[in-house]
């Protein structure tokens, strides 16, 4: 016989989704879209289990984000396409599955998990996979959403190679703005920290060491009313608090640094959140309730990147496979 | 000046590697080559801190594995051209760089952590990833070592075509000796799967492609006792764990296949490991010593998987890119 290792393709073709089945029990029942939730699904197909899976929107914040250049396997890949190639690595299976669809509410009656969509339909599972994500914090000043993706960010860690060599403002003088402000100072050409506050609350060693940069200027006790640009941000608008007085910068790029929030609401009678309003989560995704698992941006797992979320979405759903076998 | 959210493809150039310095505090030194090191190393670059990595060898067993079918983006791909792409991406950068090399010892002196090599040169660094991997586990009978290289293999994609054409025995029902039982078929003449426990616990998909195959057979409850053969593997020594009987099977290979051993013996006097001799890690990827991180398959997180492993190794650099803000 010849030596032949070659890959049997028939085996990456779309497969038939399935409906959503409210007489069915589940053993793995998925809330989210992005690569958490579509990671989980993989894994959870992989190892046979019933698997379901239900999102708001397919691709979750990466579906937003425009450029990617530290998702591992791609130097670049845009977020669309990421999504897809996700996604179609969930389609291989014969998963149930619903999207453009919102979770009301999980509750637990007689160990089983139940489902309740905000169609009204309620299904039925062993064990939960949470991984609904979070939306980051909008300024909602005009601008902002019409210059999204064109000049208009939110991740610095993400989108801050992009913006090199160029005058930014960065919006939010809490760590992740003063963090944002230290890591793209060696980046951009300059930048000015925008704090609504009187002083930055970020960390103190965290603000002593804007000090180490020339390229950092910080504006406090200053609102933000307008990001100003026609196709691409050219500036931004803000009002001196102290004597109300407008002003305007010219900048080329806008980072809104003022925290990322949850989307939790539905399970926040349920489970234990922290004070962010994150889901708290142990080593295997488990949640304060056993049998409901927790990954990605809605849990307490430091830092909110798509690699990030992928391995904890694989581990979310491996710890769900290893509950399913022993209860 | 053009607003211009292009990728600047300049940047995805392959940049010169540095030479590593025996003079120069690096601020992340990262130890490994596998994803959780190469993933870690990409993070910290782009973080723009100062970033050494030293590596046995790059890709560690992703590079000895013939194909991926649950690394998210990729349906399907072969473990060196994921390696290269990995490779790639650390390659952006230019990185202080040096790889077929060991590390002897790490240890810290007035809070500067120092990294010898096998090549007797000591190299010093403000925080340190140690993401050096694992190893394949031994079933540690008698033969093994004795045959070892002599029909005794441990990586069945490195190994496989020397067995062409002959009978042999796969030790492990988990994922990597099922797909080694996949993989084998094809070349060998016929496979005797020896598992432990009861029933094989690899994902069902794996377990049911093996009905593709007539020449596969299935030993479970079993116990290797023995490898037999004088100058190379003649046969194989199991106990039915059921009824304590004795049996012998004629192969010319065993595959061990039975899990992995963290390559943690450098940092055994140094930090906490757990019984499985994994580096203890909490969250965010940090040892028992400040300043030292553990990201992958050489830590105490749950799941040796590419896709869980390179999670950890952005978590871990972006843990020690805080630590360098807060010290």
């Amino acid at each position: 016989m010849d030596f032949n290792f070659n890959l049997d393709l028939s085996f990456a073709e779309e497969k038939k989704i399935k409906e959503l089945n409210e007489k069915e029990i589940y053993d793995v029942f998925i809330i989210g879209g992005g690569p958490a939730a579509l990671t989980a699904a993989v894994y959870c197909m992989r190892k046979g289990v019933n698997t379901a899976i239900v999102a708001s929107k397919i691709g979750g914040q990466v579906a937003d984000t425009k450029g990617i250049e530290n998702y591992m396997g791609y130097n670049y890949i845009e977020g669309d396409e990421l999504v897809n190639k996700f996604s179609t690595q969930v389609k291989q299976f014969e998963i149930s599955y619903k999207d453009e669809i919102w979770v009301e509410e999980v509750f637990v009656e007689d160990g089983i998990k139940k489902i309740r969509l905000s169609n009204g339909k309620v299904y039925q599972s062993k064990t939960v996979i949470i991984a609904a994500g979070s939306k980051w914090r909008q300024l909602s000043v005009p601008g902002e959403k019409e210059l999204k993706g064109r000049g208009v960010a939110y991740c610095a860690i993400c989108d801050g190679p992009f913006f090199k060599g160029l005058d930014i403002a960065i919006v939010g003088g809490g760590n992740t703005g003063v963090e944002s402000a230290l890591d793209l100072a060696k980046i951009v050409k300059s930048i000015t920290l925008i704090e609504y506050a009187e002083k930055l609350n970020a960390d103190k060693v965290l603000v002593e060491k804007l000090a180490d940069f020339d390229n950092i200027k910080v504006i406090s006790n200053a609102q933000v009313m307008e990001i100003l640009g026609d196709t691409a941000v050219s500036g931004l608008k803000y009002k001196n608090r102290a004597n109300n007085e407008e002003n305007e910068i010219k900048v080329e790029g806008v980072f809104v640094e003022i925290g990322l929030e949850p989307n939790s609401s539905f399970v926040s009678n349920l489970l234990e959140l922290n004070k962010y309003k994150e889901i708290v989560t142990d080593k295997n995704c488990e949640t304060s309730i056993k049998g409901i698992f927790a990954a990605g941006d809605i849990t307490d797992v430091p830092f909110k990147q798509i690699i990030i979320a992928s391995g904890e979405g694989a581990k979310s759903a491996l710890s769900a496979c290893e509950y399913l076998l022993k209860n």
